[in-house]
Parts: C-alpha cells; structure tokens; sequence
C-alpha cells in the first residue's frame, strides 16, 4: 500500500466540526475560530520507548497517543475540536496494524467529535506518532500552571497509580493474577482524559490545571514553580482503587505520587469556588478529591510537600521520568 | 541534558506575534484569530530518509524540515505565524548539533516572524522532526487546488530541478566539480519557501497552488484531478537555472520534472488576472514563468500533457516519488 492509498483508506469524509473549512486533501487544513481563543499542542510517542506491541494492541497505541494529548488538552480547560497525524511506519509494521493504530485514534476522537483533519506518513525504522490537537476555550479562559495562590485547595480527578499497576501486570505475567486485573488493564491501554470535566468548569473564574502524565509529584511541582507558591498534599487522601492495597506498599507508594500517565487532572482552586469545580464533577460523572492546599513558600522556595501516612512532613521532589537521560 | 533543560534552550523568551497569547510553558499554546482563517499542516521528517548527516549540516536540516512547511503555507496562499517542533533524538546526536538543528529552524522562523510555541523531545533511535504550522488567510482567500479552470494559466515560480542538481554535486563528490556549484548546492540545502510572493497574491481571485515539494509532473496531476480537468505544458517553457544545461539531458529531464523538492509554487489563474500575479512576482523579486494552460478533459480523465522539445504532446505521468512503497 502507498502512502496516497493508505491515507485515503483513514481519511474521513465528512466533518463533525462546523468550523472546519478544509480537511485533508490539500497542502494543509483550514479552520475558522472568530469567537474563541486556540490552544494547540503536539505529542510525540515512539515504538519501544513508550509503547511495545507486546503489551498494547496497535488500537490502544492509537487510543492512548490521543488520549495524551486530549489530556493536555483537558488540562488547558480546553475542548478538543480537530488533531493532526503524523505518522513513521516502519516496513514491519502491516497495512493492517497500521489501520488497527488509527482506529484506535478515530475510536477517541469520535467519542469526543474531534475531526481528523491532516497528517503527514513517511516510511522509518521505528513506528512514530506525533499528534497535534487543537482545541477551543472561550476568550481568556485557558487555564494555566501559574495562576495558583496560597490557600487554593487542591484537588485531583479519579485514582492514581492504576496505568502502572496496570503496566505492573502486564509485564509481570508470572505474578498474576491479581483483582481487577482488567480494570487495571484498561487504565493503562485506555485511559479516560477528563475532557467533559474540564470543559464543565467554564463557570470558575481562576483555576490552576495540569494533567497527571508524569505523576502527581511532577505535576504538582510544575504548578507551585510556574505559580511561585507551595503545595503541601495528604498522602492518605490521595485517591486509589479500591483494591490498590493488593499491590506492595512500596509499589502503591511509588505508582501513585510518580507513576504517571493516569492522566487524571491535578488543580488548585479558591475555597468559595470549591463548590463549582463539585458540581461540574457532579455532573460528569467524575470523581474528585481535596487533597491539600496551597501555601506562601518558605526560604523563597516553590516546594511540594507530602504530610506522609506517618504524619511526618516530607519534601516531594520531582520524579516523574524525564526523558533524554 | 535533560528534556526540561533542552526545551529550556531553545524556548523564545518573546513573542514576534501579538496573537500568542501562551507560548512553550503550560500544556498547550494559546492563540486568538478572529478575524482570519487558520491553515495548518504538519509534515516529518527522518534521517536516513529525508536527509542525512553526511551532505547535510544539522543547521541545514532544521532549515529545510521548517522550509517545507512553510512552502506547504504558500500553497495555501497563508502567512506563517507560529510553529510546534516535535523532535526524536537518538542517543548518537550531540546536544551541540541538536542545538544546531534548532538554529537551522529559528533562523527561518525569525526570517518570516515565525514564533516556536510548542513541541516536544523523546528519544529514540533516528532524529525525526515533526513540524506543525500555523498560518493565517484572510477569510474565505486560502488557494486550493481544486479551483482550476479550463483556459487558466499554469505558471511557476523560480527554476526547476535546482534542489536535485545539489543533490547530485553533494552525493557523487567524485564527478566535480560543477559550474555553480554553491547555488545548486544552497537551493539543495537552504531552498526559499515562497511566502512572501503568496502573501503578494491575495488581490487575485481565484487561483489554484501547489508547492512542489514531489516534483512538477505530480502536482500538476493533483491540479488536475482536484479540479478534474487536465494542464498541458510545455516543456521549453519549464524554467530552468542557466548553468543547468552543464548536465546530462536525461538527468536535467528527470530533475525538472520529477525532481522536487524545489519548494517553488505552480498555480492556475485567468488570463484576466495574470497581470495580478506578475505584480505580485515583481514586487517579491519573484522569478514568474508562464509554462502553459488548463483545458477541458479529454475521454473524462484528468491529465498532464507535455509538449516536448520535439514538440510531441505526450502524456506525463506523475512520478514524483511516494514513500510507503
């Protein structure tokens, strides 16, 4: 198959998006934004760097290279509306595995009508995927990692650790089985972005927001460095599943403040407007959890501190991976 | 170096844009255009497929990855305005000629006022540049390719086969030297995306564009088909540098036609508005060829005839290369 044939066989046909004027088949896309500001990101993901197919259908490669940038997106307050696809396809790869990776993309972008829009396909030895998303937010609404203030509460969607405990399992199969193996599975080859949470939030008027694909530790740190401000967080108020405790202390300890790739959202809000962020997970369906507050920093320095199950009060470094090392 | 410190290196301090509202930073970029239509396109680029280390210089690489892109914005008829670089780097490449392929690209970025608002860097085992581009049009003016008509115009920008002439000095060292070696060698490396002589154009009409990024014959064909009917051209018309004759004939044949990467611009117009387009040329210092004209369909297939040297008419196929094959 061609690269003509082969982007002829994903292209769509028609446009959810009204504001589309121009999808692929040209030298580039055209769209019309009068109304709203555009916020725009790419993200790149490399065969055997962060993903293998021993552990991930070529459809949940797709899903979830989306579902990273939807969470970026989510953690912008913003709404997805059309994505870009470029793609490096090795010669091992099938035409049907190729196929199988974009509908995994066009399985998430349908749920949350994002239109594919353009692309690029070049042949290389490692397969690649680079997405741009662009999304919508109203005027002056997109929420950053610096507008965070002492006495915020912070908050975080979901549970944490469950996309490691997931990758745990499927790359330990010798100790399986354990509980909810399928739920764990799912969070890690599928996870959810918290894109209609975030889009329901339109109502708050300031709101820090990042989303957890480094682990809350990292992300946290990002918010108090970009904001100049401390965090301090509740180790026993950091949400898990249920049957979490399965798994070694150590690991829980690790998966759930560095883990990563949960891609739940991590904010800090104002105490009177508490109540809206409640609501708009109300009314999503999404789980929500207080799980610290945010203070002025000591010695001038942006710091997260954890209060550990011990009551002891520790610094949080970062250490969510870095790539490039 | 870390992925932080690197993003950190390169990032833009400021804005040469006033619709940036967010640069590198948070999770996404924010911008506002409400008044005009957005293009976007994004195009890869691998080592060992379509560039080397060994005839190219890192600078050179990053120049020629944004180069095309920006050609891509001149088909559209658009503006460039920002950028998102989603970058693969192997262990092997240096920071020192990462940094350099970065120079490659700001230095044409600030050329045409282009800000660097995204990206991302993950490693990997091939350096693979991903660039998404984000131009502007005024509304309803983007040139697609679909709008040629029977009696327009085909014309070019610039000389043809230049980049594969480079190509050919840097790859057979053996056979030198060349008269002009330098140019040849310069439209190869640092070839000039036609932007400003499209940002000239938008008094015209309607015009039908296309970069030729794959060569001549297979963007006349995309005319063609788009706009379902068929171009005839003549091949003593096709411009070519004056030294270019110094070349076999069958190579000069292949290279004109076929060679792209020329990243010059072949459009349709009405006779009527031909003289906009010459303006245009001339107050861009724009080299403008008339190389022949849009008819009807013959037998209801779109085509690409030539009128060769011999002044036979014959039938050019698109041969422009594909990957994927």
């Amino acid at each position: 198959m061609d690269e003509f044939s082969f982007i002829q066989s994903v292209q769509q046909t028609t446009y959810q998006q009204s504001n589309i004027i121009k999808g692929i088949g040209d030298d580039a896309a055209v769209f019309r934004e009068p109304a709203k500001d555009i916020v725009t990101a790419v993200d790149v993901f490399v065969e055997g760097i962060h993903f293998s197919k021993q552990i991930m259908r070529p459809f949940h490669i797709g899903y979830r290279a989306l579902a990273a940038n939807l969470s970026d997106m989510a953690a912008m307050g913003a709404t997805p509306v059309s994505i870009l696809v470029a793609v490096v396809i090795p010669k091992r790869w099938s035409t049907k595995d190729l196929e199988e990776v974009f509908s995994g993309i066009k399985f998430l972008a349908k749920k949350h009508k994002i239109d594919l829009i353009g692309g690029d396909t070049v042949s290389g030895s490692d397969l690649t995927l680079s997405i741009t998303v662009n999304g919508t937010v109203e005027r002056g609404k997109a929420c950053y990692r610096s507008t965070a203030k002492s006495g915020d509460i912070v908050f975080v969607t979901g549970s944490l650790g469950d996309s490691q405990a997931g990758f745990h399992i499927l790359t330990n199969p010798e100790t399986r089985p354990f509980q909810d193996e399928g739920f764990y599975i799912k969070r890690h080859q599928m996870p959810s972005p918290r894109v209609d949470f975030a889009k329901a939030l339109t109502s708050v008027s300031r709101m820090s927001l990042n989303d957890i694909s480094d682990g809350i530790a990292n992300e946290a740190s990002e918010i108090a460095n970009a904001s100049n401000v401390s965090i301090h967080l509740y180790e026993d108020a950091v949400p898990i599943s249920k049957s979490f405790n399965q798994f070694p202390s150590s690991l829980q300890y690790k998966w759930k403040l560095f883990g990563g790739e949960d891609f739940e959202l991590l904010g800090t809000v104002e105490e009177e407007e508490w109540p809206k962020v409640q609501y708009a997970a109300e009314q999503t369906n999404t789980k929500l959890s207080k799980i610290g507050y945010v203070t002025l920093n000591e010695d001038n320095k942006s710091r997260v501190y954890l209060i550990n199950n011990k009551k002891e009060k520790v610094i949080l470094k970062k250490e969510g991976y870095t790539h490039l090392k």
